[in-house]
């Protein structure tokens, strides 16, 4: 048997509880010892900066990521640098949140040429590393599935965004492992490798066949295919041990109480992950 | 303006009219003067081989391939046996139709294992390389997107396939591109260059927003967001000059009057693929 991941690196990513707002999401971490949660803007906005932060400090919570900057790619010039304007606000609020990462998504492209795309992905991540080092924010350049390519990101594999990491080449900048993303990669380990002291952050859920939404189709770690533990213990090895996020879209899941889910949650991040 | 493709290398993949009989999809094809046709075994079995080879020769069709043999990882070695054995069935088959390909669909994962189900692939069709030169047809891996690593295929990327392919180093064994599978990776031109003169078949359709059904979600040329024509030429550029498969699987096509699909699919070769 292998050792298991702590409780104490359990992280609620919020989209899990998509139904809850930001304080009934933090106090249910609270409730469920659940030490870290990964906040998502949308949420934040809903209640203000200020207030998001009070709650999330008044029950000793950390934050292990802001979700999301990213979406670069865009038809005009104009549409392009309003994406990085947004990114550098969502700089700054991940600074104010007490976080050191930013999980970036990085956006799909505006036409047929991909290739272009992936130009304009990097030229928005250079542009944001001076921004980024002087609030202290890392940008975790996560790839998503590549059934995500023509809707989310023209990043679709963790040798791509470790390509881009390279040749960006800032302390800045890192990697994001998400396994429902990236479970499927013939050179899923070889590249966890390369990404050696570049993870900034990794994702768990699962994939159940069938699914039905290719969107909300995230189920339970335990209920899928991927062999969890084994990309943990890769990524471990390569100098990961921060904390563990939970990201599961799922309207099931979204629709049962919180307590459930939370308990869920932690009782399958203990035995599946 | 590139060169189009040529009417005379349009096929009609079965699965694209799942509605009709043998019959009815090779009347289908002679009335629209398609002149290739790809055939599944299902659509065999139910009217027996002799009657579909007559069929299909008495219209004046040509068989670009018959779909699908592979399926080789199994838990146990007595299924992996049956796997093969009926493989060699399909071999047969595409034999007396009087195809030279047999498109290999690998096969998913009977546990969490895929490096292990990936080598049972690699085995399967090692043990068929005898087998399909004795009877003239070459084996055609296709790697499938991989939204379908857990339920139909381990083999998920043109750069696994090509790999697959060199380990095998048999004339016997080539890949196919479809660009539903490939199209969202970012080595694709590259691995295209890879597959250099072992590349046996070329599918086309497209990939539309929102995808309502991750098996049925292919849509029409030119209703998406693949960039055919430039996929087509790097295969061409690479050897290959063969029938041009349009497979689609999707409820809406396949609900509507022959005619319309078939005169529909002609049109959107023209002009998007």
């Amino acid at each position: 048997m292998t050792k298991s991941a702590g409780l104490d690196r359990l992280s609620l990513n919020q989209i899990t509880t998509e139904n809850l707002n930001l304080r009934e999401a933090v106090e249910g971490c609270a409730q469920q010892d659940i030490p870290w949660i990964s906040v998502w803007r949308h949420k934040v906005d809903a209640i203000g900066l200020k207030e998001s932060k009070k709650l999330i400090d008044g029950h000793g919570l950390k934050v292990s990521s802001l979700c999301r900057g990213g979406m670069f790619p865009a038809a005009t010039a104009t549409e392009r640098k309003e994406r990085i304007d947004d990114n550098k606000r969502a700089i700054e609020e991940a600074a104010e949140l007490g976080t050191d990462t930013l999980v970036l998504v990085c956006g799909p492209s505006p036409d047929k040429n991909l290739e272009q795309s992936r130009k304009w992905v990097q030229e928005g991540i250079e542009h944001l590393v001076p921004f980024a080092e002087e609030h202290g924010i890392k940008l975790g350049i996560e790839p998503l599935h590549p059934m995500y390519a023509a809707d989310r990101s023209v990043i679709v594999t963790l040798g791509e965004a470790n390509a881009m990491q390279r040749s960006i080449a800032s302390f800045q900048v890192g990697v994001v492992v998400d396994v429902f993303h990236v479970w499927w990669d013939p050179y899923l380990y070889d590249e966890i490798e390369k990404a050696k002291g570049t993870i900034l952050g990794f994702h768990v859920s699962d994939w159940k066949v069938p699914m039905h939404d290719m969107f909300k189709g995230r189920s339970m770690m335990g209920d899928g295919v991927i062999d969890i533990p084994k990309i943990r213990q890769a990524v471990e090895a390569n100098g990961y041990h921060g904390p563990i996020e939970v990201e599961i879209m799922n309207q099931e899941i979204w629709d049962a109480p919180r307590a459930d889910t939370l308990r869920l949650m932690k009782d399958r991040y203990g035995r599946f992950v």
